[in-house]
């Protein structure tokens, strides 16, 4: 019989893992809070709350194995789940990774490198943990964060009592900024079997705090990619995780840096779907269904662009031999991501298309910095 | 706003369709005559008779433009949809390429070579048919066959009986036999303003009729890929053709002689989806829906292994980093396409694969000339 995996979660990640889906002969079913999530266009939806345990026992008993879109489904429902089907990844990895305390704990007990960090819960914690990690730092939500929100900038002292008036009131953590060189990620996937692989690392780059761009194989990273491989192994193993995960690196004079995993298929893992043998979505699944995981060796070179807000003109991507076009059905909203692109080959090929889609797109800003990183 | 592709037909190619046009953004509606084709897995489906107008009204009202998975379709319905929505093939290419009359005297007026051939619509006829196109010959119908199905082998004068007695009763078309020395297929795409392409050839292998094994880039094809590709032009432009049509050809001496079209996308073009830069189902629907066409450049060498009847083990084509697993999502039964494998890789990586997976599977008539063809 046919394998029916659930997706908490029917945005654009649930969405490509179904289309990656369907060539293994697997079926899938959605939930969301919104009837019209992009996911729903490719698999059927059901629209429920995450917390409505009567929705959600209804819906496990129509799926073989659960997994994720986002990461922060509430631990309750994760862990009432498992106790009825398969949960991949598992609700304790899930539960450690949405925490940002947690995470780096544990980031420090595998003998990860991390930022200096403190947890702070009061307006004296955050004065303690200034001076014990020292300024400048970003104070963070320990919970619910993503793509910047929640996050605000301490460069001096004086600037506490704004970010104590900014984020005040919910567990905070304080993180030493650390004046990296680039940023880096590395995608990761683990079988139910112990089964490990990495792709190749993407350097990544960002506007206003989204990712805006990411070129893979990142250039130069022959002398990191061994350590960001065995960080990355170290967090499976501990969290005996299974699927697909990332984690974001700042490199800085020859050595990584973690600052945080995200238990889910990737933004700076898509451009595997035209330039890796495997895509991290079609390995999440055969990771969480059972099946053996595929190769993820680079083909060629690939260069992500997010389109953000709403979508550019896709003739101008579709008429580039190299260009690939990823239009993830959403309607247009500041801040969005709606869709993106992936240029794909020949290093020289990529470049000179992004050269030509800087211009054609008027997006100079945006595909300078990864153009420069190809040909450095 | 989303445009929504209608497809008439359900099975494999139209769930391969609405899987590779989600990236498009592409929305799907799907009619079959069974609510439970494969192609429902992944887009809403109508389930009513082709012949049923006011059905086909009520489905031209929800899309934007049509297409088709499978070139049956009653010539009256693709008129009716015509009148009401763009329909891509145009009815007329559709037409002809139903009637194997119709193709074959197109052919010869492009110039194309093909078999002796003689239209057969009574005893006598074809008496005189097996005179005009000489024997050996194979009677066929006009109409409706695909996988070897309303054929047969007329070796000598002493069949004619037999012949007449299984086809007899619709019109028929007598071919003489081409003794070639192997059939070659070319998938070709044409847009809506006139664009076309082709993929490299294929090089196919039957069991029982039916496509068993392509290998593609065909080996050693040089010579021959540029007449292949000036007959589907020619093709193309005398029907005025948008999407992707197959041209199965027959090479003999060098030359290559039309045996067939099949005017959608194609069962020799499925390794299409990981060997080349972009997919047979891409570029039919960018096509049809006015987009530009991509990149045909092949992505290493490809072998297209098909299932008929029943799945093999899955996880064995999956541990191999070159295979790729197809599966339909159908229920077994003898005949019936139910899945394909692609392996694709460097020639040497994809014989060592195959040598492999004939094992494995333990289907070596099914391998073997494959591997035999890449290996010549």
């Amino acid at each position: 019989m046919a394998t029916t995996v659930g997706i908490l979660g029917g945005g654009q990640l649930a969405r490509m893992m179904a289309v990656a889906g369907a060539s293994l002969g697997l079926r899938f079913r959605i939930v969301d809070t919104v009837p019209d999530a992009c996911a729903s266009q490719v698999a059927p939806l059901l629209c429920a709350d995450y917390t409505d345990l009567d929705a959600m026992a209804r819906f496990a008993e129509t799926v073989d194995v659960v997994t994720f879109d986002f990461e922060n489904v509430p631990a309750d429902t994760a862990m009432f789940l498992a106790t009825r089907v398969p949960v991949f990844p598992n609700p304790q990895a899930l539960a450690v990774a949405q925490d940002r305390i947690e995470e780096k704990q544990m980031f420090a007990r595998l003998g990860l490198a991390t930022p200096a960090f403190a947890a702070v819960d009061s307006r004296e914690d955050l004065e303690a943990a200034a001076q014990s990690v020292g300024l400048p730092a970003i104070l963070k939500t320990r919970r619910l964060g993503y793509d910047g929100k929640g996050q605000f900038r301490v460069r001096t002292a004086a600037d506490l009592d704004a970010a104590w008036a900014a984020l005040g009131g919910v567990p905070l953590i304080l993180e030493s900024f650390v004046p990296f060189e680039r940023e880096i990620s590395v995608i990761a996937v683990r079988g139910r079997d112990g089964a490990f692989a990495t792709w190749p690392l993407a350097q990544n780059f960002h506007q206003n705090a989204i990712l805006s761009a990411s070129v893979s194989p990142a250039p130069h990273a022959d002398a990191v990619e061994p350590i960001a491989t065995s960080y990355a192994r170290r967090i499976a193993e501990e969290l005996d995780y299974v699927g697909v995960f990332a984690l974001e690196l700042f490199e800085r004079d020859g050595g990584l840096i973690a600052n945080e995993m995200a238990p889910r298929v990737h933004n700076s893992g898509h451009w595997t779907i035209e330039g890796a043998v495997t895509s991290q979505f079609e390995n999440h699944l055969r990771a969480v269904t059972g099946l053996p995981l595929g190769s993820t060796q680079p083909r060629g070179t690939s260069v992500l662009l997010n389109w953000i807000g709403e979508l550019p003109d896709a003739a101008a991507v579709l008429r580039e031999p190299f260009g690939h076009w990823h239009d993830y059905g959403k309607s247009p909203r500041a801040g969005r991501k709606v869709g993106h692109a992936t240029v794909n080959g020949a290093t020289n090929e990529v470049a000179a298309t992004l050269t030509r889609l800087a211009a054609a797109l008027d997006r100079p800003d945006q595909i300078a910095p990864a153009l420069d990183a190809l040909r450095a």
